[in-house]
């Protein structure tokens, strides 16, 4: 990573999935990092019972079923006006930025691209501070977070590294001017092997009124078709925001099924026993081999230092020769051919991921 | 109405639907304007076959498979780079406004209120020229939309009154000068009873490059659930919209079901049918009573002229009384307390409305 991080020359804000793609190519995508346990069958039939009436009915602007349900899930004594409900995790970052974003935004990288496109969008001047070690460089994020910063974006479990830095979020939180807002995504937290709760920056929402946590059942309930992501912080920062939010952004049917999840408290403890246990099975496989280095990694998806090969050359063959489609993660701001990124699946696809490595080579 | 209109004092966006009021009150919705012919059973049961690939994959970010289906089911010759798919119609309302409105606009109202808002969120000054004799004032609206005019907001037929005005549409796209945008509304269009290929000014978008059309899936093809609305338009106004659009707006549920709905060519005929039998005895009904005139419409709503009752008493005891929820239209810029708005629903629930003014009194 070089000292002085630039965005990528064409500042496209560039995703895996198998549209970024031939989509005709792709038999299995590791590129999307979503929950491997998908939905349960009888859940979709729940919601095929509902679905006329969700599809031809006006949804609630303010998602108040739902809205409650996330409460009850929380579990941390927060009442509706501390929510905001997005069209995707996405959508939020975007009215986040138009709301409080003018002047300039440190972003600790490389992370998801959409935290830059969203700054820039609005506007604004940004200063990346690249990772140290591959954790976030708090003394410098500090540092830079001076002088008409108006927002830090972090992500924790960091995305595409998979690692967590908890002890970082906790201190930039407490010694950031209370000027700057602190924007943590923790998308990924809820999969975090030991679980969200020792990690989350969450229930700091209620001392900070300049933090705002980011989560996506996207990621977490394996929802991501239908686009479903949450912000919890002070009531004073949701009512700014909402007046950036369409009315109706989120459908019927993605307020219902995000209600309907959240009620399986047994969801979450499964899908990170699955998680575990697949990652290790893989990244001691791939420690077999010696062109493909497994990275330490806290979550669902891990970077394979791909060594003297071309990411972009690896994820070619991998999808030309066997329909296979990984995240090539020189994309990523400040991240060179070296990495690429792949999702942790159900065990079947695991193993044809790992064949398909150690036929490239012992 | 009065000479000078101006906005609301609470400058808010006011909408019906159920959950204006308690929701727990309404038992009928005539609020909501969507198409009341539904969604076909057999349409819900091939969605239910694709839903877990739907709800848990991420959705093509260009939304290609549906574009195609709109440029079959439009049938004027276009390629997809001329349009452009939101999260509902509204979602293309703001884009708009962000893209292209920084200092004032004109409105011909009364009209639906996203305009307004989108407007001002973006810094604009709104300038409104009141409908004369219900229709726009095409003089006026030209003489205002010099100096600065970044855009000129119509809609045909226009809500909340139902009434097309063509030629109108046709003058001021003529007649305006190039750098302002003419943002046309459609999305009642296809329900109008002698159709849309009339009077929609869709195909003029290949000669007029600062026209944009807008069509609504959610009242067409009774998809308020799902939100889904297009733009059509010259493609370099397009991508410099796509620089305002988050990544996955529309989620998969909703492009299957819109590409789904576009396959069944015989939908709007039978809807409209429906819907002009429906208004006519509706009409005819109203017409016995002393208190409620209806007014003429094109459409699959109307007004009715409530005299010298208040239409927010009105609202309420058809709400209290009888479980019916009208649009109380004083929320409406430069609209007073005289008018309700009521959709064409099908035939029983029609009777009930009906039912329930006669009640009213003689």
């Amino acid at each position: 990573m070089k000292p002085m991080m630039k965005s990528k020359p064409d500042q496209d804000c560039l995703h895996g999935g198998v549209y970024s793609v031939n989509p005709g190519l792709v038999q299995l995508d590791f590129s999307s990092n979503v929950n491997p346990l998908g939905i349960s069958k009888h859940l979709l039939r729940d919601l095929y019972s509902e679905l006329n009436s969700l599809c031809t009915t006006y949804p609630d602007p303010l998602c108040r079923e739902l809205k409650n349900s996330i409460l009850d899930y929380l579990g941390i004594g927060l009442d509706p006006s501390w929510l905001l409900i997005g069209n995707g995790a996405t959508e939020l970052i975007h009215i986040f930025a138009r709301t409080f974003i003018r002047r300039n935004v440190v972003i600790s990288a490389p992370t998801f691209c959409e935290y830059e496109l969203s700054a820039r969008r609005a506007g604004a001047t940004v200063k990346f501070v690249p990772l140290k070690n591959w954790k976030p460089d708090t003394e410098k994020i500090l540092k830079e977070s001076t002088n008409g910063c108006d927002a830090v974006f972090l992500c924790n479990p960091n995305n595409p590294t998979g690692i967590l830095s908890t002890v970082s979020m906790r201190q930039i939180i407490e010694n950031i001017s209370s000027d700057t807002q602190i924007f943590i995504d923790e998308c990924f937290i809820e999969l975090v092997d030991e679980g969200d709760k020792k990690n989350t920056m969450i229930e700091m929402v209620s001392d900070y009124k300049n933090l705002v946590i980011l989560r996506s059942m996207t990621k977490s309930f394996c929802l991501a078709g239908i686009r479903l992501g949450y912000c919890v912080c002070n009531p004073k920062l949701i009512n700014r925001m909402l007046e950036n939010k369409i009315s109706w952004n989120v459908n019927g049917v993605a307020q219902k099924l995000g209600t309907m999840v959240l009620k399986d408290p047994s969801y979450l403890e499964k899908s990170k026993r699955l998680i575990q246990r697949e990652r290790n099975f893989m990244m001691n496989e791939l420690g077999k081999t010696t062109k493909f280095s497994p990275m330490l990694s806290d979550v669902n998806f891990f970077l394979i230092d791909v060594s003297n090969q071309s990411s972009v050359e690896v994820r070619n063959y991998l999808l030309s020769k066997r329909g296979i489609l990984v995240r090539d993660c020189s994309t990523f701001t400040g991240m060179g051919l070296r990495h690429i990124r792949v999702a942790v699946k159900k065990h079947i696809e695991n193993t044809t991921l790992i064949d398909a490595f150690k036929s490239m080579g012992p």
